[in-house]
């Protein structure tokens, strides 16, 4: 058998794509998104912003900001087709499951799927953007039996997405931090979910396609489905000292705790962690109740001393979420709400300079 | 950046996993499912003893054997709620969308989705195994506007298949064809829809989720969805004369001709092929026609003498479902149903020794 490399497990510095959408610079220590630093956007810019980089390649100028969330506001509402389906799922359903089953009927309704052309592409992506809000937050209330919310174009895109969970019209601070957290969500280079994404789009199949395969990549407990469990186990545990322990008792038995480690920072600080941790800062300070903070703070000494491995973003989102009054259900249905910007990028990207996905393996099964 | 291999598009030649399941060994010119050979198993066993190899890792012996088609024989019908969601499906959503929500939605049933040990996911295997012909099935009956077809548990797994796609009861001669392109596209090695699922899964994530995503990949045009392209090109044409004409106008415009070519075996024929040709020799001499055969003669001779690519599996089995009667656009959602057999087997073996896929990309996009 021809093999050009040796075998990694888990694909682990294996070049798989070239791209100009992002990149990790572990060096200088800075995460890229078409040539701007997502720590830099995150304190300059918005979440729609972002989303114009990525799907246009540039930030927008004043006007192209406003035309962007006026033509997403003009599509925010789901079939009502879709609500009769969610409504038939179990109400044992996983969000996240739901949410794929959306995102799958949804390709039902574009008459042009076979097309796979940028402009196609972006114009199916924007009206992914424009209706996940909707499908994450509705979704969710469908199966805890409750009606869905109806969409309010008189608020931003960010204030809508987080009123839909809520059912209550966020405050300005609420609102910029949960923007926040979509932006610094939005967009990470080749994570397992973007990769998935990636390689079903490469059989030249739709952005539907790519986008539920992403969701059931991100619904895994070592990828997105770490912030949930992380504020389970903060919930659980409910005091500093509770969550050392839980931490001490978890690396004694070799588990993984949940909100620490990543692949491709895994002994330094993942720089998003520390936007999300200052968002907490600022909750806990309005709320005059430090406990998450310290909470948090102590489970990263615990990490830090016994096994030198730092928080990810999902470890800080995880508090900041709770804070936010959003059932922990949805923090992964979220994350994937944020990330379909990035991920639709990748799609765009793929189709436009295609080569299949299929590699070999090392075969260890029985001789013949 | 420390990267480990140098960038090969599409990952050709990268061992992405260890696998005891199958391998292609070019050298040998042997397709090897478990040690045994897949070309040779076609001949001698059905599709069931290869899916009894693929999750139990041996064939059956006769026990065995019947204690399986029992037990998935006592799974084969769909919640009701299933059927009534497909009913809401938008009537010109594609087959392999539809069975993509099916697939989705079933997850809401599984009351032990997070157990990822080998005998839960074992279990969850057989349990969709049983149900997929009739979701194959009924999801494309329930787009044209008919009712469900109601399993047999009297007929054989594949003569119960095929009898729910057409609704009639197959003869021996058919049973026996349509079983053998189901073992023939239970497993092979590591192709996309594969890979997509192994990707899934590393995530910890779930049967359902890593099958999603594969519905996904073989939808494209460049993997499961060849055997439906061919049948339609064929159809066009309608005559050898005709299809040589149209693969030259295609390979004069640099566009690919569906049904020929593989990353892995590329310029031999596909192992595979040989079999269905011999199945749709079989068919136009019980028809006294043999158009079909001739045309695809035809283009298998243009294609070796232009371009020295041969034909793969997808090029033969397409007449052959179109001499049993089957809807084109159940070509490929078929091929799904038997892939599901070594793709399940593929989950199972990552969760059994898993390690998170993510590599890294090369970045070409805006300095910073
Ligand atoms: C993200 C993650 C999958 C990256 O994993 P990876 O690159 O495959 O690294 P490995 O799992 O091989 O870990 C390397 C070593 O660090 C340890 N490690 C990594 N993350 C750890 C964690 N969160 N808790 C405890 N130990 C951890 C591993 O046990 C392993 O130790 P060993 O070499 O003694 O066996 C991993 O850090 C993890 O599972 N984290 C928890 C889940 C999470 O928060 N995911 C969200 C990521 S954004
Ligand atoms: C299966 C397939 C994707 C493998 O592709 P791959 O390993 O990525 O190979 P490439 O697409 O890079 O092809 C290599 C060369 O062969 C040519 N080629 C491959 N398959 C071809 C086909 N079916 N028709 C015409 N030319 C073909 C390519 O155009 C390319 O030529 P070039 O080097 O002059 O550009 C490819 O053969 C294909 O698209 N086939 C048609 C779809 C099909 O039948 N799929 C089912 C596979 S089981």
């Amino acid at each position: 058998m021809k093999t050009v490399n040796r075998f990694v497990p888990g694909l682990e510095g294996v070049i798989a794509s070239e791209t100009g959408i992002s990149f990790l610079d572990t060096e200088q220590e800075k995460i890229i998104i078409r040539g701007h630093e997502l720590i830099e956007l995150s304190h300059e810019r918005n979440y729609l912003e972002v989303l114009h980089l990525l799907l246009e390649g540039a930030l927008p100028n004043a006007e192209e900001k406003e035309a962007l969330e006026t033509k997403l506001k003009g599509m925010y509402n789901l079939p009502d087709e879709i609500y009769h389906i969610l409504k038939r799922l179990p109400k044992e359903t996983h969000p996240m499951d739901a949410l794929r089953t959306g995102i799958s009927c949804l390709a039902g309704y574009d008459q042009n799927l076979e097309d796979t052309s940028v402009k196609a592409n972006k114009e199916r992506a924007y009206l992914m953007m424009a209706k996940l809000p909707a499908l994450v937050a509705n979704s969710y209330h469908i199966l805890n039996g409750k009606e869905p919310i109806e969409p309010r174009a008189d608020l931003s895109y960010s204030a809508n997405f987080l009123y839909m969970i809520t059912g209550e019209v966020p405050t300005d601070t609420e609102v910029k931090i949960f923007d926040k957290s979509l932006l610094l969500y939005s967009e990470h280079e080749m994570p397992n979910s973007t990769f998935t994404a990636r390689v079903i789009a490469s059989t030249l199949s739709d952005l539907y396609g790519a986008l539920t395969g992403a969701v059931a990549s991100l619904k895994g407990p070592l990828h997105g489905g770490a912030n949930e469990a992380v504020m389970y186990s903060l919930r659980e545990v409910d005091s500093a000292a509770g969550y050392e322990q839980y931490i001490m008792k978890k690396l004694k038995n070799k588990e993984k705790v949940m909100g620490f480690g990543h692949r491709v920072y895994m002994k330094k600080m993942d720089p998003r962690a520390l936007v999300m941790k200052d968002a907490l800062k600022q909750l806990c300070e309005l709320k005059g109740d430090d406990k998450l903070l310290e909470m948090c703070e102590a489970g990263e000494r615990v990490m830090e001393r016994e096994i030198g491995i730092y928080p990810n973003l999902d470890y800080y989102a995880a508090p900041v979420y709770w804070l936010l009054n959003i059932p922990i259900p949805l923090y992964t249905p979220i994350f994937f709400g944020s990330r379909a910007a990035g991920l639709s990028a990748h799609v765009i990207e793929q189709h436009a300079n295609n080569r299949l996905f299929r590699p070999r393996v090392q075969y260890v099964g029985e001789s013949y």
